[in-house]
This record gives C-alpha cells, structure tokens and sequence, in this order.
C-alpha cells in the first residue's frame, strides 16, 4: 500500500466497541471537524461478536456496518485501517491478519498478552512496513497536549540532564473485594492486572519523555484479593455480579525500581487499590536544570520547575496547556477552555493519517510496543526471581 | 409544532459557524453517540454570509448544506431548529423569525444587546410556547457537570441557606493594547464587553445556583485601553490587525455588588485585563451550613465544603465529578477520565432535545434570557449613575 | 527620644495579653534568637485590669512584672516601647499618653475606632516624632515574607502596571447564631466588625503593594445575626455563651469597589460569614506584564504570572518563599522549611527596633494608619448614602 | 532519677548549636509559653567545640551558659536533660555517656550511623531506663499536628486496612555538582546521605503512621556526584567551597520497595537531586475504607478521603490542621493562623518533659531508633546483594 492521494478517503474497520471502541470512534468522528486532514476516515465498520450487540453499537457510534467476523472484514479490499480495540489476547492474531492483508494497523495497548505474540506482531509490521503499511499501538498519553508538550520541552534541554523519573498510575475501582471478576482480572484474557492495563502506559510515557529506555529493574506485583464473584456484565471499569466466586489471576498492583538507559533512576507503581484516587497518572521528571510534572486529573496542566539562578523567583508554575502554540491545541478553542482525556485519541488518529498520507511510520510503532511489553515481562521476572533483571535491548 | 415523536429526526439550521458555531456543531454531532435520545438531530444546513466561507464550514463541520440567506433557511419546511451562533446584535431578529416560522431556537448568550430587543425576543418565545415551539438561551455553563452537581447539592440544602455569592469570570486576551479592535470590542456588535460576554454568565450562574434573582445593585464599568487598531480577521480571542485604529466602544471590565432575593450579598467582577487568567471563572457561595467552589479552568472538579459538627475533619474537599452518579456523567467514560469545556454544549443539545421530545420547556427559556439582559442593563445604569439601581421584577 | 545606642537594651511594656498579646510576646521573645539586632528588647512589663490574670499571663508570656495600671506603666522612666494590644477602644488614649511620655509606641490595628481618635493619634505621633519617638501601626501582614517579597517585584516593575485589585478576607467564626456577643461584635468596642478587623488588613496591604491610595469607593456592609447570646469569656477567636442576648452593633460582611489613585479597579471584601473559610486572606493583583496572588493559609507561597512573549510556557509559578534571598528568610531555616503566621510579628518588631536604633521612621507610621482608618470610614458612609464617596488626601 | 516533681526546673545541656541546635534552642525557648507545662525547661548549657563560637552561640540562642566539653557537662550534677544536636557520628558516645550519667536524653535522628552503635545506644537506654532516665529520639515529623491527626484517624480506623505507603523526601541542594563537600556528604560524620538523612524520616513516619513494621525490602542507593570541592563552612543547608576535591562517600538518593508488617506494600524515594523540590516530604496511604496524603511544604493541610457509598461527594478532602480539636493546636492561634516547621520541636520537647514529669516512656525512644536504623541498614545490603533483605525483628 502507498502513501495515500491528497483528500483520500480511508475506510475504518473498528474491530471491539466497548470502553476504548467508544472512545475511538469519537476519535474518528470528531478528528476532521477540528484538524486540516490529508485523507478522510471514513467509519465505514464494526466488527463484534453479538450481531445484535454491534448493530447496537454500529447505529450509537455512526458506522456504516456492523459485522461480526472479523477475519472476514480484516480481508476486505475496501478496508484500509484496521483500529483493535479487543482484549489483549486477540490483538495479535487480529493485527497480524489485518498486516497481512495489508492494511494500516492502530492496536489498543499493550501490544499483546505475552513477549511472543508482540515479537510476532512485530515482526509482522517490519515485515508490512517495507510495502508502505503502517501500524501503531495506541499509547494515546503521548497526545495528551500537556505530555507532548513536556516531551518537546525536555528535548529541549529546559529541564537539563533526566536524575529522576517518578511515575504512579493509581485508580481504585477494585478496592471493594465484592467486585466481580472482569476480563481485566483474568490472565488469559487480559495478560497482566495493573501492571499492563497502566504500568504499561507509565512505563511507555516514561521512555517516550526522556528519550532513554529501561535497562535494568527489580519489582514487585501483587494481588490483595485473590478470589471475587464471577461478572455477569462490564461496561468500561464498572461491573455487575452474578453467582458463584472465582480466581483473581493478575495482579491488583505492580512496583519497579529501575535503572534507565541514560542513567536516570525511575520508580513505577501501578495500582487498582489506591482508594481515591480515580485515574491517577502522575509522572515527574527531575533533571540537573529543571523538573517537570503531570497529572492526568488535570491533563490540561503542566507544571514546570527551572532553576534559572534566581531563586527568590523559581518555583513550579502551572502552565495551562490551552495556547494555541502548544501541541494539538490550535486545533481546538480559545486559551484556557480545556479539553478532556477523549481527545488524546482524536490527536493519535490524526497523526496516524498524517504518517499514513506522508508515507511515513507512526510513532509508537509496534517495536516499541513490543520492547515495552518486554520491560513489562522483566518486571513479573524480576518479582517472581526477587531480584534484578536486565531488559533485551 | 407538536412535541416530537420518539425517534423522529429533526433538521437543524445553524446560523454563524465562528468560534461559536464550531462548539455546537461538535455537540450537534457528538450528543447521540452519548446519550440516548428521544429524537435525533440532523445537521441539515449552516448559514453564513460569504458562501465561499460559509461552504467551507460545511465541509469541516460536517453539515449536509450550506445557505448564505438565513431568512431563506429559517422559512424552510425542512428545518425544525434554529441555533444561533452569530454576534449578538441579530439575535432579535434571527430569532424572532425563526419563532414565527415555527422552529424551535437556540439562541446564543446574551440573548441580546438590549433590554427591548430581549424582551422582544421572550415576547415572541412565549406566543410560539403556546404552539409548542421551544425555545433556549445557552447559557452553557449550567450543563458543566460540576456544576449541575452544585446546583442539585444546593437545592438539597447541603450548605443551608446561601450567606454570600462570590464570582469572577477573569480573561486577559485584550491586555496588550495593540490588540486590535474585533467586533467584541465594538458596542454595536456586542452590546457591552466584558459584561455581557463574560460577565452575563456569572449573573446567570449565580441565580441559577441560588435559584434566587439579583433585586438591586451597584456597580462600575471602566475601559483601560479607549482606542485601538482596526482588525482584519479574528477567530475566536484571537486576531491580527490592519491600519488605522478605532474606538473602543463597550467596557473592559464590570465590577458589581449586590443583594439577591434570598437576602445573599453578591459579588460580580468580569475582566478582560486579568493577566495570565485565561478562562478564569471562579464562583464561590458560602451558606449557613457549608461553602461550595468551582473553577472553570479545572471544571471537572467542585470543592465543597460542609459543616457537620467534627471541625478536626471538616475541610473543602475536591469532588472529581466524573462519576457515573453526577449529572451527565452516565454517559461519558470511567471515574476520572476527565471531559472538556465543549461537552457543556453536548449537555445543552442533549437537555433541548429531549424537552423537544418531551413536550417541556427547556430551561433557561428566553425570560431568562431577558432576565439577564435587565441585571446587565442595571448594572450599566448604576455605573452612570454612580448609585444603586433596583432591578425590574 | 535620640535614636538608640549599639546593643542598648530598650523595655518593653504591653498593655493587653490577650490574642494579640500572646503573639505579641512571642515576637518579643524570638527576635533576637534569630536576627542580629542592633538593641535589645527586654520584656519588661506587661499590663491588664485583672491583677490576677495579668500576673498569669506574665508567668506564661516571659515578662518581668505584671501591673494593672496603664497610667503608671507608660509615665515609668524605665520604659522605652509602649506595645498596645488592647480593643481598639483604648488604643488612642494609651497611644496619646506614651507618646507624650515620649516613648516608642507599636499599636495594633486598625489604629482606632474612628477617625477622630485616629486624627488625634496622628497627630500626637507627629509631635513626638520631632523629638525622635517612634510610631508604628501592627499591620503585620506587611511583614508576611511573601508579601514583602511581592512588594519587592511590583516596586521593580515586574507585573507592570497595576489594572485590578481583588482582595478578600473571609472567616466564618460566627456563622453559627449561637456564637456569642464578643467584644468584637460590639461597636462601642471594637468599632466595626469585619470591615475594620479584617477588611483594615486588607486595604492596608492593597495600598501597600501598589503603592498608590484608594481614592474613591463604593461599598456595602451588612449584618446577617442582629441579636447574640452574651458571652461569658472569650480568647482570640472562640468564646462561650452566658444567659440573655444583646444586639450585634456591627457588620458582619463589608463589600467595596474602588478606584484607586494609580487608576487600577479594587474591589474588597470582608466576612466573618464565609462557612469553611478559617482565616482566608486572598489577594490577587494583575498588571499590564503579570500578576500576583496570594493566600494568607498558605503564607509561605507567592503565585507569579509574568507574560515574557512565550505563552507555550507561562504559567502562574508558585513561588516557595523561604529562600535566603527572600525578606527577612535569611534568619531562619533551610529551603522549604516553611514558617508561620505568628512569624510576622517576629518582623514586625524587627523592623520596629532596626527603626529605633537608625533613628528613622517605621513603616506603617500613624499617618498611614489614619488614612487607612479615612477608607473604613468611607465604606462606612457610602453604605449609609449608597453611593460613591472620596476618601480624603 | 525518678519523676520530677510538679512545676520542677530541669535544666537542658544541648550539644551542638548549628541548623538542629537553632531549632531545638527555639522550642525549648518558646515551649512554656504555648503549653502548660508540668516542669519547666531551663536553657541551662550549650556545649560546641569552639570557645568562640559557641558563646557566639549562647547570647544568641539564650542559654545560661557556655561550654566546650561535652564530657564534663553530661556528668554535672545540675544537668537533667541532655539534648544531643550533633552529627550523627557522635550521637552514641554522647548519649551513652548521658545516659550513664541519669541524664534524660533526646537524640537527634537517625539514632546513630551504625546498627551496631544504635544497638549500644538502646542497649543503654534500656539499662538506664530502669532507673526512670528517659531517652528519645528526635523524629519531629510525628509532632507535626497533621501527621499526629493522621495517626489518630489511622487509629480510629477511618482509612480502614493499609493497602499502600508511598512516601518520598526530595531536596535538591547539592543538584549543583560545585556545591561542595559537607559533613553531610562524608560517610565517616553522616553514616549515610539522603537514605539517613531524611530517608529515616519516611521509614519512621510510615511505620509511626500504620503502626506496621517494615518487614523485607529490595532497594537501590546512587551517588550522582562522586567528586565535589571541598567545604569551607556550612549552616544548614547551604555552604561554601575552598580549594581542593574531595569523595562523596554517601549517597544522593535511596529508592526503596518494602512489604510491611500488616501487609501492606510500600514505596520510599529520598533524594537530594530532586530539582525544585526543597524539603518535599510526601506521604499518601491507601486503605481499603479511605486514603491520607500530607506534603510537608504544606504542614498544615492533611488531605482525607473516606469511601462512604456516595461516590457522587466524594473527594479528597483538605482539612486545615488548626483547629483547637487537632493535636497540639489548642495551644496557639485561631483556626486558619498556620504554624511552622519548628513548631514540631515545640511540641517534641513538650511530650518529652511531659513524660519525664509522669514517669513514662517517650515516644519514640531509642529502641524504635535502633528498628529504623535496621531498615536503613537492610536498604544499603539490598542495595549491595541487589535483592531482598529481611529486616530483623
């Protein structure tokens, strides 16, 4: 597949349409109507595994179809995007039919369940790539306004040498051991618990700013409640039970120390038992000039600490990233009318038929999905082995 | 015009497509993929001036057709709603043919620039009710989720009975003084400055929160920068200039006290000169029995405070309103997933559309509207007047 | 009175040993642990009615006597510093004697409960001053390392021009209808209620930042409890009930918009009704290149906006001042190591003794405390005329 | 020594004079004053190893008295109090000593520099503890009101079970690698760097807090800077260079993942290279009922949030700790009036003299010294073997 024709029309195929196919299809949606667009998504199916469920979804989320086989759309010659939005474990047999069909990949994260399938899925997207197909795995945080912003002001060198990287993902939606057995709770269907449901995008963003990656770590998972009533029904992190009880598989929280690639030390922790707190991505970078800070409660703030040599005037000021010279941002509204976690994945397609139009690769491919997964593989190592362990480069 | 019928489709004619209209286009198109709805919009036409511009918008924004003649549009068979988006000073008559032709009418803020082409307007608004035709004034604020939760906490009486109103709306777009003279600026376009754009919504705010009226103030209006570049084009707050300059004819900020009906006292300071306070609405109402806080900038958070008898505990806490159980909350993402200044008009859309169906009148209705107008109003007279001025019933 | 010699040691006398005598002691006797002092206070006696409970708080504050009479006390040759910590009621008559006593004399604030009293104290400074008695107003947030700092930048241009003053002080001490009829509540006492206790603050420090005066102003102030319960016994801010009630002689809220003489807008407000809000100073100036704001609950802080040209980075910075480059920070701890409320009167007395010992006059002098007493009264009278009233030069 | 006698003198031999010296000197000072006192502190002796300095010292903190050998003021008969300031290479022959002698003790943390001297040191305690000679180590952090709320609301259950600690202390003044070589940064005065210095007062707040042990950990040490300039002189935390190199034989940050006694797991990051961050002290703890967060910076608020079914108000909520109900806050100002960072010594020698005049033990004494101690030193071997340590019991 070649780069595309100016104002071409690119159709999408959705594949899964609960929390995150909600939230992509408001990407697809809404992308043209705020950004100059080289080529036109066109949201032409959706595919799942209820006929009568996806009907639901296609008439709600503004598909052309419905479908339910997904082998059968991946193939079709008038797809030319395939967007996973399916439990980790169907990701790479999905993405790796959807590259051989030549077609463009966007993949959920994290890239897969386990190191093999992403190496599969990998090597899959090399294999595509030299025919001009692209993929991407869908660490939608780097689009949030305020990390690209950040990203482009370490690149800088505003805050100097990375010394520290201080990363939580907190939420607590699993804190009352009566909730019920998700497929985010089982390791079959979902890989890992915490640790690659929100450590992964910990672990993504930390990399993604500094440029480095993790090199060496010793961690920690841990699951508190190891048995909940089995799920009758989910909708994105809520619930309902039904009878009978049945074993939690994953873990509840994961914690890292790490050594990274230019010498910076990193802390992760990655939580669904930190009560409170609801979406609690916080992420702080300390360098020899300066620091920089986050908070995905208030994604629309960056904090931003440089000594300058006067310290009667240093201190963090909140930047609000609402300027029309910020990343992503001239897109949307005037300075300071604020923008909400959804259009990290109106930002992520854009630039995906960017690099699709241009001809060139999306950033983060599946490489980098992969070697994140394998930083995530060390991790569980390292707690099983209670000890260090050194990531593949 | 009956009340609609489940499922029906409904036209909307959207008259101005600036800063304005792009925010209720993205609502008209977002709202069904959200909320379930008795009936359904469609973007059926947009109306402009310049029909090269004006198809251009219909391109971007998604609408079916594009007109340059609104009265053309707003006679149209076809056509059930009217959103008018244009500067204030056609709203009357936009408006009031709109009524006569039948439509039902979103009018933007405020409603008008005068006392008489308001109460023209609700005068109109109440003959076509009796036909059933609805009609609105989007104030959209009030469907900010943080705030629709205040407004029900109120009214259960959580913080008693409201002691002190306390409200800014800070901006700084126009403290460089060689920004230039946009129609903002110019009084026969805009009715007043800082107090009707800005200023108007945290009257509203304020009474619609209380559920108590203005009945008598005083206040003062100033213009800091009196003559400015002419402007070539704007979009939204911003713009570039072209030669010669001109008068600055409507005030740059509007400072108010006043008692309410419910014996509360009131401040108001509106600003367009407030540096490095980009959408800074701030509202504080302090009660017999706790406090409520909300602060645009962070508009997914309201901090409330309750007095229960235990003051080593007592303290403003910070709702994260992202939950399913808050106003509009259902239909967005899990807790702490946070949504933008934009859903405020999804909100509005969604609550007219469903009086539509419903056969109600939404609220605020255009006697709000005028309502607002005549607080506007006194507080002009009282800053000529230098005393206080009774607000008419 | 010669400006005092190198080392010399200069008695003290306080009259009043009450909240404001606690403080005032503490101030007294922690100067000299932390600052080089060119004399050297000694507590020598401290002055109440009851010759028990003066003999108590001696023991307790560190004094050296305990006395009952004022009289005697101020006329004594031993004494160098009259300290007057009494309800405004009596400052004028122990100011006006220790004065012609020809002794330094720091008075709390506001400096009485009229202007008369205020006119007659100035002018009894003045003629003192001639014959080198000090005189000096307890404006002690002045003293406040934050706001001294901020005083600092805006002397040096950093925010520009000054457009808006926005200050609040907000307590809800009395919020409760049960709360007693402390001397505070009572006119013929304490003066006014929260216009002169707390909104005297806040005008000071609005004048004293700009460095410009109110020159004309609006206002409004209000009571909300007109009959209390008579207390019994009361300390600082707290007290207990007896039988019977009386009525409540002051305001409890005062309201005000000004137009100060540098041609910025003011407004004011004070509370003692603001539920949760325990001792809630804010204020906020913008300028033509930045803006300040500050908040008394976290006095350690200072915000700074300054608008550089580059918008992607500008934010409000929140300033930490405890720096050694920062006023009067050199004399205590490391970096973030924050200090407290009661720390302004440490200053203060600094301020008061290096004054002393150079012979020169201590910032704010009588004269400033009447003009400041000239504004109360203002508010005061547009409140009874309803209208704008200009505050004499 | 048995108890004191009610509103007994005891008389205070303090060793070392510098930051800690200054700190203690002001609580002892200012204690008396705010408390009602069982026994009364004199400041007696201040002990230094310069002649000069030391009385420099003297007249300046306020004792009696000055001294060079700590030797012969521990064994004076009218010494009943011996407060050891000095480096922590010092502490044990010191206290030991004292504590031979009957003196009561209270020991600047961390305990000692070694396990094996912190063992001596509670092995002394121990044995003189039977003659009724109180021993305490100086974790100030305790007595900061709003940790001391925490651990009661902790106690009370109000969190529910601990399921997380993460606490970090950042600093950032030796990020300059030109900032020269203090005793801090030499192992053989220091026993450790930021792991001791302020790592210590995570590891005991966390346990202080729970009322959990740390049981095993894994955790890695670094020294970013290896070679600074020699020091000339040093007050606190800032200094200046001489000629010359030298080893940092410590080091600059400590990361540190543990499991505790009651299962929780836990994070420590202390590190003097957080840019920005001057004395960063942040400890959150996750319960399954609700969640505590505190920021040193900010002493006075303590953030709570209880999951109590209605999680349409919940929210973390921000309890300004001065309320006369709060730990020691009765004895200072009105609710709103904030204290400082000394005010934590203020309220440690109260407890101390309080438990010395009723006979009991103060908390913590040195056997809970010796227990962290332990944990540092299970960081360090962790560190060393890179993997798990138990810490002993």
């Amino acid at each position: 597949m070649a780069a595309a024709s100016p104002g071409e029309r690119l159709n999408v195929a959705m594949i899964g349409y609960s929390f995150m196919g909600r939230a992509h299809a408001q990407a697809w949606s809404t992308v043209g109507r705020h950004f100059d667009l080289p080529v036109q998504p066109h949201m032409k199916v959706v595919v799942g595994r209820s006929a009568e469920k996806v009907e639901e979804a296609r008439a709600k989320l503004g598909f052309e179809e419905a479908a339910t086989d997904w082998r059968e759309v991946v193939a079709r010659d008038d797809i030319d995007i395939v967007d996973i939005c399916t439990p980790g474990s169907s990701h790479h047999e999905i993405a790796i039919a959807a590259l051989e069909a030549g077609k463009h990949v966007l993949c959920e994260k994290p890239l897969a369940n386990t190191v093999e399938e992403a190496q599969a899925m990998a090597d899959a997207a090399e294999k595509a790539r030299v025919n001009g197909v692209r993929s991407m795995v869908a660490f939608n945080y780097r689009r949030v306004p305020a990390l690209a912003h950040a990203k482009q002001l370490i690149e800088q060198g505003v805050i100097g040498d990375i010394r520290h990287v201080r990363a939580v993902y907190l939420q607590d939606w699993i804190v009352d051991p009566e909730f019920p057995l998700v497929w985010r709770l089982q390791a079959d269907l979902a890989g890992s618990g915490a640790l690659g449901d929100i450590g992964a995008h910990i672990i993504d963003l930390a990399q993604h700013l500094t440029g480095a990656t993790v090199e060496e770590l010793t961690g920690h998972t841990h699951t508190f409640v190891t048995e909940r009533p089995l799920a009758e029904g989910s909708d994105g992190l809520s619930a309902t039970g039904s009878g009978g009880t049945g074993p939690v598989t994953v873990d509840d929280a994961a914690l890292v120390i790490a050594r990274m690639s230019d010498g910076a030390l990193a802390t992760f922790e990655a939580s669904r038992f930190a009560t409170g707190r609801k979406n609690g991505l916080r992420i702080e970078l300390n360098g020899s000039k300066g620091s920089i800070a986050f908070d995905l409660e208030r994604l629309n703030e960056l904090e931003l600490f440089t000594a300058d040599g006067t310290p009667a005037t240093e201190g963090f000021r909140r930047i609000l990233v609402t300027e029309g010279d910020q990343p992503y941002m001239e897109a949307w509204w005037p300075p300071g009318h604020i923008i909400g976690w959804e259009h990290s994945f109106v930002h992520e397609v854009r630039d995906l038929l960017v690099a699709i139009a241009e001809g060139k690769d999306p950033q983060p491919g599946f490489a980098e999905g992969l070697q994140v997964q394998q930083v995530l593989d060390a991790v569980q190592s390292a707690s099983d082995q209670r000890g260090w362990v050194t990531v593949p480069e």
